[in-house]
């Protein structure tokens, strides 16, 4: 009998703990266990745990209320379940007793709560305990093809949505209304969600890069910053587009048009072989040729996949090597505090010889009611 | 010059620190943050943190794109800032200097990211760690009035939503679709944004009290669960209800009317100074005797507040004392594997003499067309 997908990547994370001399891991709900075992839930108060160890099978510890939902999914495992009224507790400690002994080296995900993180440091007290990020980025960084495929169908989504909206009279809008105008929009064209909280900062609050979207009014002469995603079998999207509405602020026209040179000139420079780092350094070399460096306060990209933010990070620096099926943003910013910010993002994947944007829609300065 | 709301947190804070002989508490971005600083992200690869010494004020230590949103905060607070380009580490490691010698106890979010835990671990070797739970859960547990408005409001909007969504026809929608219907219903009424992924679980799927929404279609003779609620003000809402599409398979009335009963012993038997095991017990009573005690497969509720799940839990055997202001979910349930589920949820606020629900939605099976 052939082994399942989960079969054969549970069979692959034990080679490389092997190789790590890792003795066990540990996941919370989150990518990671959905990448191996196909079940995933948000992560709530009570303990759900995938263990696998080095050898053997790999070992569910789950609430009574999950259990139906475990036992269903694809892939087999042991199933240790536990129940409101007695709580956690003895069951982690029985399913941890064979490590007692020996735990040398323990990967935990990355997203892992304290609240269980100290649990299980509590049951291995010998024990190092490391990021499973380690391990599971070396799986989980190259796309396959149905990969590739989930996720350009999620990008094209937003493409679409983006399309719409600028056809849109957005003056006299709120934040919230037009987030919710573009997840409708994501929505009606076939997203299974959104793949974060959609941002929308206009006039000064663009100039913020983490703002997310408020009760301000759009008004004419406001940048606005749209920065959205949806899923696709899982799989994420993410786009950004400065765009303004009515006549731009001063300055502005001069900035975007560094900021889209950044943006292309380092999506050009993207091929394997080559670290990270490089296409950071492309981006800022451009923003810092045009006097805008120290404006340009957080690196270049990051991986994407199940997570919006997974490795490869594409930061100052980073000598990681790019290769073929690596998916990630390119996503240069320019931020002028009080006044106005603009950002440009497209999601690019490693191909053979160079880079190809997952996203199709223009990067041209689009002018909004 | 008189303290704002969130100097008189960090005050308390401070007070129930030196009562527990904490010396450092850690926070992530959650719902504690944004309760002590009126700060809030979503929680990312990042490293983000409020500390809060047993004396003397707090501190941020931010990556430099969320500095500008932390500094217009409401909460004066020395400021750290890391960039990119060298990362957090000896931003992290200078913070926690004045702790090295003599971090006793430290307190962690309860959600915090192994990936920060771990790094904190390694920069405070000597430290005990424990959760921020045990502290913060004594500060927000008992609501104060404008806390339990916000909370109305939320509910009010829940129950709203779902008086709009019986009158339409649900039979060949997915459930995906009327969970988006939900949540755009939710948006028109005045919602920031959905508390939590909305749950529509038909026919089978409804006997998995945490099932999602999938792409299955609803049809006759179906029993549905809906779950869902909503923010207002950071404050979140929670209902649950159970419908049946066109004529309700068998057993179904009589399993309806036992959760429906337990639901309502359940809520007459709120007051304050009982323990919330005893709400519990009066749930799961009735539904024992009426001989479905195995499958009322979870507590009977879970405290709610900026988090939709926090203390206090109404749990089987708690000793927690009820006390006036406590808001939380009473939602029995009983689900039988491969046929149908019934979950009926309001959420509660203890008064002075008993308990009242905040949502307001009948209670009467409502068949849906």
């Amino acid at each position: 009998m052939s082994k399942s997908p989960y079969e054969e990547r549970i069979a692959r994370v034990q080679e490389l703990m092997a190789e790590m001399e890792a003795d066990l891991l540990a996941l919370s709900p989150s990518s990671n266990m959905l990448y191996l075992s196909g079940f995933y839930d948000e992560a709530g108060e009570r303990l759900l745990l995938l263990l696998i160890p080095r050898m053997g099978g790999p070992i569910f510890l789950v609430p009574e209320l999950y259990a139906e939902q475990v036992r269903g999914g694809p892939l087999p495992t042991e199933l240790h379940i536990w129940r409101d009224a007695s709580g956690p507790e003895g069951l982690l400690e029985r399913a941890l007793r064979p490590f007692r002994q020996q735990a040398g080296l323990v990967l935990v995900d990355d997203t892992m709560g304290a609240r269980f993180l100290l649990m299980l440091e509590e049951a291995l007290p010998g024990a190092k305990f490391s990021l499973a990020s380690q391990l599971m980025a070396r799986l989980r960084m190259e796309k396959g093809p149905e990969e590739i495929r989930s996720m350009a169908e999620a990008a094209a989504i937003v493409d679409q949505a983006f399309a719409e909206v600028i056809g849109l009279r957005i003056s006299g809008l709120t934040e919230l209304a037009l987030a919710r105008t573009l997840e409708e929009a994501m929505a009606a064209e076939g997203a299974e969600k959104v793949a974060f909280e959609t941002l929308v900062a206009s006039g000064p609050n663009s100039a913020l890069p983490h703002y997310r979207a408020g009760q301000r009014r759009i008004e004419p002469g406001d940048v606005v910053i749209l920065d959205f995603g949806c899923r696709v079998r899982g799989y994420c999207s993410d786009i950004t587009r400065t765009v303004v509405c009515g006549d731009p602020p001063g300055e502005f026209q001069k900035v975007y048009e560094v900021v889209r040179e950044a943006q292309e000139r380092a999506v050009r420079a993207v091929k394997p072989g080559i670290p990270a780092g490089e296409v950071d350094r492309t981006a800022r070399e451009t923003i810092t040729m045009a006097g805008y460096g120290e404006r340009f306060i957080h690196r270049t990209g990051h991986g994407i996949g199940l997570d919006v933010h997974e490795e490869p990070y594409i930061s100052p620096g980073s000598s990681l090597l790019l290769r073929k099926g690596m998916t990630f943003s390119i996503e240069p910013g320019i931020y002028l505090p009080g006044r106005f910010g603009v950002r440009i993002e497209d999601i690019v994947v490693v191909t053979d010889s160079g880079g190809e944007r997952l996203n199709n829609c223009t990067h041209a300065l689009q002018v909004v009611a």
